[in-house]
């Protein structure tokens, strides 16, 4: 039977489930697939299924915030998803982090979605044979990564970003930064921990795997060329470490 | 300065915006506008703007769940915006709501995007001038309308439909249900708590316009014609209230 | 039989109840009933009923803070009650506001009493219909009115005014006024989010009508006869109000 | 200055404040003291001034409730008290308690007053000096005492007695008794842990003197003469316990 | 049978404990019996029983921190314990502290472990009775003492001393204490509200004599003849104070 | 400069550092150590350094419960420590854990000496590279490992195991097993979270290696010489680890 919202079902998922928060990278992550169905754009959600190298392999979308991340990680669980990589541009911490690869073992858990499931206590901890078969595939693919611990947020405005509103409540967005960079946070997003969560629940594996394309409140950004040669060396760096993953857990 | 995810500036956006939650169900919306000119479609956020009967309306959308909501929410007021209505379909609790409007005066905070701005406390109420123009447009259009208490939450499978995580955790999703029954609540969605509080904090007006197509748990819903019919009924009726506040505005 | 502090029963209790903080006001108010019945005066509770130009009325006291409110609000239910208006004076937050309506749509419940009954998610809203009503019954008596948001607290010294205890915990009462006037809070005082929050699970219609005599921490007041006619208004607008709701709900 | 609800000074209050819940009661008390002069009766606040055995004593009330239990409290304050003993009826959570004298060490803090000025961690103590006072005084008057640990909440209807409101909702008052019988809780009233930790922070002494009138859910209850004659024994335990305190000052 | 931490049963532990933080005090506090033998001396609790002038007791220790402490009330409730008395050094809170006994009426429950038993609200209150008789050797003594409120809390060198740590994260430590001190709190340890809360549910007696060693953030503190005097003063004050209390219950 | 509970200082720690929670086992552990040097046995903190085929290495204890795990990895980093280990015996949940390894990704944050240090929403997770070694070394030794999720509570009698109190209060301990197993969780203790988040925060690496000696509420226990070989065993282990994490890193 077909899923509410992504309209997926049994048929058209694989076991591998990489998601994009924005559905629109999905067209271009499919690219990178060899015989690519489209399963559907519904919603935020935009599905295909395809193989990598000959491992099946399906690419989707997310949306962004937790509360559909987590509609996306449950409909692809109902459709038997064995193991889910997140796959994302973060906002970076660090002066030094752009081009870089977060590759987080655990998340902070300041999204609310996750604690609908499981108390606050709960750890955001990503699968430890995942997370070693992507470091393998950073370094293949000529990159750096960083593994530690990122946080995951609701308000992206509210926490993340100056706005006409911050403004007007007299909000200062820098205090986020300076609490989350004291206890050694290293970049932040809207889906991770809430995903990392529903996955340990669930008892499948799952691991976040980011490049690191902005810095705290956009004071610096990679750019032109050097985004777009990140964001694809992105896309190979997940496929090829599902594949490390998938050799190795034959 | 174009804003950071729905790629609008203050010269194409007008001071009334309607919000569907579905980015696609914009492109209906817009076919009912004149002169409509797109704005962009980026992540999940859909945007055009053009006229109704001589008025000036953007139609947009939240996608799933109070965090992107909340960023539409910022970017429109980034860009001008004075009044915005939220237009959807809902879920209903009680069994004679389906086909009817329910135009809530206030929504249950359950879903935590909200708190980022403003502790639990602060009510999510919607605009009284707006409401009274939303119902007799309902009237108008010879539909019968609730107004009362509707609920958001940002769990959907957690919180409000069942599913294999929720088996297997053996939650009882109906216990959602009995509780929020208890309180007189009317419907649940994901969304419109979060856009109300930020209304107020914003300073200017919204409400929400939502039609009942399922009723609890998916148990009835509208289907075929009748489903067609009252969507086509619900984006009219959003268009007709706008003009008889605009017009009581003058 | 008679209810257990208030005293009163169902035959001696009308549908429509005003409630006064201060029992004494009841005395005032209760002049112009016509037929006034002294019901009892117990505790803090000082009841009578009667009728105004033909309408059953019932007025009655709250005392000071949610706790004694949500006793009078819970025993007039059990006597029958379907209409509550509470009225009262209030501590405006804007500076023109001395001698103005607040007629709320909604409080924050910063009070605890009302979260005894149902989680702080809940928004304390007012009755729309009611709300029309009063507002136009303001504007029939030559005055003018607000519409907006209150707040709702439990500490009178702790959180709204200078004492001597205040000051010697350093506690600084100016940091609640600028954190209500930062949400856009139009006004403060001790019962109303509590009285709201039990009408809505009663399925019973409620609203507030204060008149703003006093600006925050007391920094300006109406006073003689200003504040005599204000008073005086106050009742009369409350009075023709229901009777506005009444003659429409025939 | 006079204060704002109780209309008090510092030149007609003395430093020993004995509070009734009930301010019609203190019609009752003040007969048992010499030359009692009437301070105000406004709001739910009846103060007297007055000696016994020529030590001056001030008797009040609180109304019902922390909210305005810590108002009389911080205005009592600011007129120079330094010892506040809180009398009144209670309500007995063992069957065998009717006619006797709970002197609790501690209050459960179960109202949410005293956590505006202090985090709930702080314990709801009475001083044991008074406590010794008291303990004496009832014996000394023929009655027996228990100290221990009682309870204070802010919901009457919602907690401690079953309504029309709490059958609607399907609440079972029996849980609360149910719970703090296991904590091994003596007796549950509205006002006492607010005031215990309210004259803590002013570093003042406190006490509470409660005759135990009534059983859980109204069960049991003293009746008749027995009432009559154990509010009389109260109102004398109290007065002879300050003058106990007062010689053992000197 | 033999408990699981302790290794103590109902036939080698009296009525009466005394239980020391540090295990290695109770060496020297057994020397204080006659006729002391040692029970076991397992993870941090050393445990021995004699008899003080004819009166059997209980020496034993708890170790740092309210888990420990949790378990160590709990072995000894199960053998039978019906009276606690926790003994130790503590850090005061106002500069004329040093050498004098703290006897707390009640503790601020800012540890956790309390928690796991009955919410926060409930107090942490210590035996009236058992105060008296302590105050009392006190006096008999030749010290001076405080009965009062003070604090227990988890996290030592996050709360109440500065480290490489709270340095790094910038966290000044004396906002604890200046917090405390506006709470009129006396001093602060790592065992006392979870001793006393567990005490009053098992139904048991129980009180805390400190004597004051160091103040706030070890500004000063007792050395050499006078802290050694001082603990020997303390072992004294306790078991005189059990005597005078054995004597009275007698 | 000594530290104020371990007496330990820089010269006399090395930087990598085992912690036992039971001092005693310290003992036995030192003497799988070349030149095992004793520092001090203070409180429950009894410490060792000396080397283990050439590396040099502290073995130290926590003592039970967080508040003084975390003195331990204060006091230890004040000394320089760079790497932590605990080691310990663990409840496992599921019924075919006894004897295996249990080396956390993750854990549960239900002891609260962690808040002291970082809100509850950060993640208690282990180093990658130090479970990857460890992981080596169990395999090295002949024993079978889990990664996975426990939980670190603060009530062990309230949470873990039946008590008299437990039983006086009709606490049924089960619950919490049922919990937990609903949420994968692998085994239960009472400091593991906190030391994970100090780790964290210091920007310092650690990991938790358990062996399953017990199942829960005590139903099945490894016994004699099985559970003798299972210490042995993760003495070894954890050893074995940190020497081949040593070579790495070199």
């Amino acid at each position: 039977m077909e899923t509410l919202y992504l309209h997926a079902d049994k048929d058209n998922i694989a076991k591998y489930v990489i998601f994009s928060g924005d559905p629109w990278r999905v067209e271009t992550l499919s690219k990178l697939l060899d015989n690519a169905k489209h399963v559907a754009f519904s919603r935020e959600f935009n599905t295909y299924t395809g193989t990598y190298k000959g491992m099946p392999v399906t690419v989707s979308s997310t949306g962004i915030g937790a509360p559909s991340a987590a509609i996306a990680m449950e409909e692809m669980y109902q459709c038997g998803m064995e193991i889910a990589v997140r796959m994302g541009t973060t906002m970076g911490l660090k002066d030094d982090m752009l081009g870089k690869l977060v590759i987080p073992t655990g998340a902070m858990r300041e999204e609310s979605t996750g604690t609908t499931y499981v108390p606050l206590s709960y750890p955001a901890v990503a699968d430890i044979g995942l997370i070693n078969c992507m470091n393998k595939s950073v370094v293949n693919n000529g990159r750096s990564y960083l593994n530690g611990i990122t946080c995951t947020m609701d308000g992206f405005y509210s926490q993340m970003r100056q706005s006409r509103l911050s403004e007007k409540m007299q909000v200062d967005i820098n205090e986020t930064f300076d609490r989350l960079k004291k206890y050694n946070v290293l970049a932040a997003d809207m889906e991770s921990s809430c995903m990392l969560v529903l996955a340990n629940l669930m008892g499948i594996k799952a691991c976040i795997v980011t490049m690191t394309t902005v810095l705290e409140n956009l004071k610096d950004m990679l750019r032109g060329d050097d985004r777009k040669k990140s964001e694809e060396d992105l896309c190979k760096i997940v496929l090829d470490g599902l594949r490390i993953y998938n050799k190795e857990a034959d």
